[in-house]
């Protein structure tokens, strides 16, 4: 199997469409879809067939170009209020992906400021910058993988939790991106892969992926970390993180803060991998962020299945947990490592001009 | 629904058969099972229709009541090389599970002391055994309950991991045995159930019995408890134990020791039920605790569905591990509870004449 073939988000240049490794058919079918239709790929976000941040917003990118490429027969002003039209819809596909919108806008504004143009060069200029957008996602994940590198030696044992991986980006990853660009240097380390209930992002999807790399994967119930911890086979835990807080808390996938703190006990560095964009000084402390809470039937009914709880339960399902700084040994970005006091570090890390 | 409906073994007396209440069912399909034939009795036991320990024993001691009732024609020397034969068979049903062998046995030593009276007369004194074997059970949880009733309030939060309830024992169970006594006493609590992968012992049993008895139950991810314990909302975690090192290391099941680390980390008294006869003072520490390592279907195909990682992932899948005894706030049995030092404090727990 050749992860290659797996790309999560690409567009074929010669006959325009969308290209995306449907992932609600993970693992067990993986096919990649072609869509050209502006409602197919609205539909595609929407039913997470593309998923993960970055990858949402190359997909959504790409999207509103080959749309653009569909009314590019009329005149300049009808051009540009039916492409905003088009972007709005795509952005309502996932309301709260911030990248989905971010991606969308730096789509649409380079139609905005290139108006006086003509229509097939406005359009060039929207493959260009959509193009772009994958290729700074590709560039930043390599980056992070590079600097995750420097953490850990061929060989070791690493701990993930979730989907932090290929399959979220349009490369690498962030939390795997170490050890995918690892695999192209010739390394090879043990992954261990924490299943991640409810939904099983880490079986079906980073399980997928690091196997598809040809790494030595293997596969745990979230609850036998601290079994493996204890036996010594973690070296280090990487993690990804959804937003990063000021003070270096970080919000990820419901489950990070108790793998955090078993790494604490056993005296495993546990880190956390995201792009500086990730990180929200609008945000003091982990405390200011809301965990969103899912629906019960995630828990109650497994993946395709008959129920397996009684009917009278209650069920608690948040989405998210928040890992308090205290339990974070480094944050590992495109612009280097923030080793705490956090509140410092991270300041560094974003001083001005890093970002675009 | 009436917990006392689902009573997890008993005899009619009336018309003599055992009735399980099948938790390969459960939590689906909630069925008495009524059984009169030997070879039945051995099928429910090794398939799983009744587990968990003291529950096991129960069930065969009853069982092999039921058996010899059915060659009470015989001569007294025939009757008991037959009877001898009944045990050996049910005994085979779980090689491993130590109350089978002693409740068999136990029930089988009546009928060989009593081998001189008429066969009518050894099977009445078979009969009270194994009834003996069931209410001594029902005691030995009664007491361990109000032990644990002690450590909690009415209305506090509790959260248990896998199942050491009701369903493993004739009644009441040894972790949850304070949560059903104090349902007994007018009480309440709000049980946090951990669902307790691979095999959803938590989702499928806790979560079950506990709803039966009106307890204010909330199913939780494995990967949840650190969350809800981060909200506040568990004042106490207690879980059961299979094994207990003299030094008051407890194996238990796969996450326990997961659990017992967010416990301290977060503050709250992590407490380990069992009954006296769970402490094997051969074993010093839980280090010389082997881990059973059980097959990886149990992770890759979820109960009853489809494959749900890829195919060519390795699976780690220990069914148990072992929570240090620094981790434990206390153990509680049916003598008391022990608290640290417990190399001073079991002993106190097992002194001479406490135990039969």
């Amino acid at each position: 199997m050749n992860i290659m073939k797996y790309e999560t988000v690409a567009l074929d240049e010669n006959d325009p469409a969308l290209l995306i490794l449907d992932q609600t058919k993970l693992p067990n079918d993986p096919e990649i879809i072609r869509l050209t239709d502006i409602h197919d790929i609205h539909r595609a976000i929407q039913t997470l067939q593309v998923r993960g941040a970055p990858a949402i917003g190359i997909a959504a990118a790409f999207g509103l170009y080959i749309t653009a490429m569909k009314i590019r027969d009329e005149d300049s002003g009808t051009f540009l209020a039916r492409l905003k039209d088009a972007r709005d819809y795509l952005n309502s596909a996932r309301p709260t992906a911030v990248n989905l919108s971010w991606a969308l806008n730096r789509v649409y504004h380079v139609a905005e400021i290139n108006a006086g143009k003509s229509i097939p060069e406005i359009i060039e200029a929207m493959r260009r910058e959509a193009i772009a957008i994958k290729s700074e996602d590709t560039d930043t994940c390599r980056r992070i993988g590079e600097y995750g590198l420097t953490l850990i030696h061929d060989g070791d044992g690493i701990l993930t939790h979730c989907n932090a991986g290929q399959l979220a980006t349009s490369k690498y990853g962030t939390a795997l991106a170490p050890i995918h660009l690892g695999r192209e240097k010739g390394m090879n380390f043990h992954v261990y892969c924490d299943e991640t209930r409810p939904l099983l992002q880490g079986a079906r999807l980073s399980a997928f992926e690091l196997v598809a790399d040809g790494v030595d994967t293997t596969l745990i119930c979230d609850n036998m970390a601290s079994q493996v911890m204890k036996e010594g086979r973690v070296n280090a835990v990487f993690v990804g993180c959804d937003r990063l807080a000021a003070n270096g808390d970080a919000c990820n996938k419901i489950g990070t803060s108790g793998v955090a703190i078993l790494a604490k006990y056993y005296g495993i560095p546990f880190y956390v991998f995201c792009p500086a964009s990730t990180i929200d000084m609008t945000i003091k402390t982990g405390a200011e962020i809301v965990i969103e809470q899912r629906e019960p039937e995630e828990i109650t009914e497994m993946w395709y299945s008959k129920r397996m709880a009684p009917e009278d339960v209650k069920v608690y399902n948040p989405a998210f947990d928040v890992t308090g700084h205290e339990l974070i040994s480094g944050i590992v970005t495109e612009f280097g490592i923030a080793r705490p006091p956090y509140s410092e570090s991270i300041k560094e890390i974003l001083r001005p001009g890093r970002l675009l």
